[in-house]
């Protein structure tokens, strides 16, 4: 199956440096080697989450990290404002809802981003709220939110943001310092070109403060005693040692490339295939488009399941089908870490062109 | 540092043929290719766990799905019998507390094994007792509990028993559904001889049914989505899919060789461990020894953290320290999964003797 070019968003490829550290021999981690691995990594993840505050990391798929935040910095009954317009906003507004918070729901159409005026709107109705859940990237719909503009609200007013970056961190530009980002939530096969199975919270002073009031029952996703581990290159409970080795040289790579270049390849690539794909004279649904990955609405008559079929049987590209109720009409072409290179972009639209046609629609003679 | 041995109780060796899975290309979860692998190891784990039931798989330490059983099977508020004897009992106890439990605590000494009838004695006191909490192979201890014999008065009780079998599946017997256990908890980095990182959680029907009654909020240890997305070879959560990769492959390699094999493979080592140790003239520390891994108590005057330090640096040898109030008094030593080897045993015991000797202790002279 190695031949496949993986354009979905998340999982997405792994980069050779990275596959070639899940092969070696198992070690323990309650070493000094580990802990010197985990240092590095703690510290390296600081620098791709553009924090100087400590980034927690869990064995866990990214929805696990999302249901941390909630249950480690929020109270039973604590007013939070979601804004949600697509399956993933929803998912940060359905946890807080399953941990009893009083939760007032921003729903947009999907393909629409939020406002910072509507964000502003809703802190003024609720000056009392204790969160804003937002989404860096709306994988279901290719929307970025305003994240920056509503920090900026947010960081002068009594509600943490908390962010669901899972699929949007190392693709759209994100400095939780200086932007005053709370909380950022990521999942490691997304941009940080990793296997799944891990997830991340980086939470600042403001956020850490909220845990001692929280009274929200946890036990393994604990950031009050993964905190006190962290301060000592330790984790509470056994980590997922191979993955982490991965991350570490991940992060490497990320660094070396130096995150304003790898958010600026992520930009030139994604303008090419927003770009490409228009002259194909298809309609883009993203409103606000982020840089992680391109849905593209289908032409009348054109199924995406039929396209998505045809680029993996005759390209061995996989692409993905919308969500919910968008299955079919969309199709999701990531452009996402290891798999954001002009190569990649190319094989995908050769694809892409090809089984449209094939599908019936003259995309090559509209260019 | 890939010519440690580890035999330490997890994470312990990974056979190259599970290494070799771990640095292929990333496919995608949400395909036939995977839905298929996802099939083989949804059969391959009951075959492994013994039982007809669900075996449920999440991205996790073994403490989530320990933390899961108690989320998806019990009330707020549930009588539970907790027998513990060291710190995998304990934790199994704390997380029961933590989500409002009304835990009956049975807390015996390190080293000691709980009595059937110290069992059937508090399943009498507490008629009304939902659950019995206990521990295959306490890691701290390397005790075994009966828990064939306690199965025998659980399963005609009201209380369900869920057994933590996290180090202890794979190396000591157990017969889920022939012995009638209701609830099985494993890891991935022990006998199941993956990388941590996995976590496993079989339920038969009684256990089953107890989900609709729970009332403790859940997300992404959410059984009855887990139960359900099952039967369609999927999970409600991306997978760790490069782990789960690995597990075919762990399973086939146990499957090959037999469950019973695999069993008598551990009983024929840790025997011979066992009876070198005691040829040393030394103390084993577990009243009724699992086959997992040996506690060895230090002769006076010899700290276990001199002699494991011996071992690494001069064999390339890890073991580990006592946990808690044992650290600095035993020395564990694990034949796990694909550490339990002749082989393995045979350098582990050269290193082992070594150490003793050049701390002070002739146990050469005493065999």
């Amino acid at each position: 199956m190695g031949d496949f070019l993986l354009l979905t968003p998340g999982p997405t490829e792994v980069p050779k440096r990275v596959l070639d550290t899940q092969s070696v021999p198992m070690i323990h981690h309650r070493t000094k080697d580990y802990q010197a691995i985990l240092e590095r990594v703690n510290r390296d993840l600081q620098r791709v989450f553009c924090t100087a505050q400590p980034v927690l990391t869990f064995a866990s798929s990214g929805t696990g990290a999302m249901e941390g935040s909630i249950l480690n910095l929020l109270r039973r009954g604590d007013k939070v404002l979601s804004v949600s317009a697509g399956k993933w906003g929803e998912r940060y507004r359905d946890i807080a809802r399953v941990y009893g918070l009083d939760v007032k729901s921003y729903e947009l159409p999907y393909g629409q981003a939020v406002t910072p005026e509507a964000v502003g709107q809703a802190l003024k109705e609720h000056a009392d709220a204790k969160a804003v859940l937002l989404t860096l990237c709306e994988t279901s719909t290719a929307v970025t939110h305003p994240v920056k503009d509503v920090a900026a609200l947010t960081r002068n007013s009594g509600a943490l943001l908390m962010v669901d970056a899972i699929s949007g961190l190392g693709c759209d530009e994100l400095r939780m310092d200086d932007w005053g980002v709370d909380v950022v939530v990521c999942g490691s096969q997304k941009g940080l070109m990793l296997p799944p199975g891990l997830s991340f919270v980086a939470i600042n002073e403001r956020a850490v403060k909220m845990i001692e009031r929280s009274d929200l029952p946890k036990y393994y996703f604990n950031f009050a005693d993964t905190l006190k581990a962290l301060k000592k290159n330790d984790t509470p409970f056994t980590p997922a040692v191979s993955l982490v080795r991965g991350l570490e040289e991940a992060l490497k790579m990320l660094l070396e490339e130096g995150m304003e270049q790898v958010w600026a390849r992520h930009e030139r690539v994604a303008r090419r295939v927003r770009s490409e794909v228009s002259a194909m004279g298809l309609k883009l649904f993203a409103q606000r488009a982020s840089n992680a990955l391109t849905a593209i609405v289908m032409p009348d008559g054109v199924a995406s399941k039929d396209v998505i079929k045809t680029m993996r049987d005759t390209h061995k590209v996989i692409m993905a089908d919308g969500q919910g109720e968008l299955q079919g009409k969309i199709v999701r072409f990531a452009h996402m870490g290891a798999a954001c290179t002009d190569a990649a972009a190319d094989r995908g639209l050769t694809a892409f062109r090809d089984a449209l046609e094939k599908a019936g629609y003259a995309a090559a003679a509209r260019r």
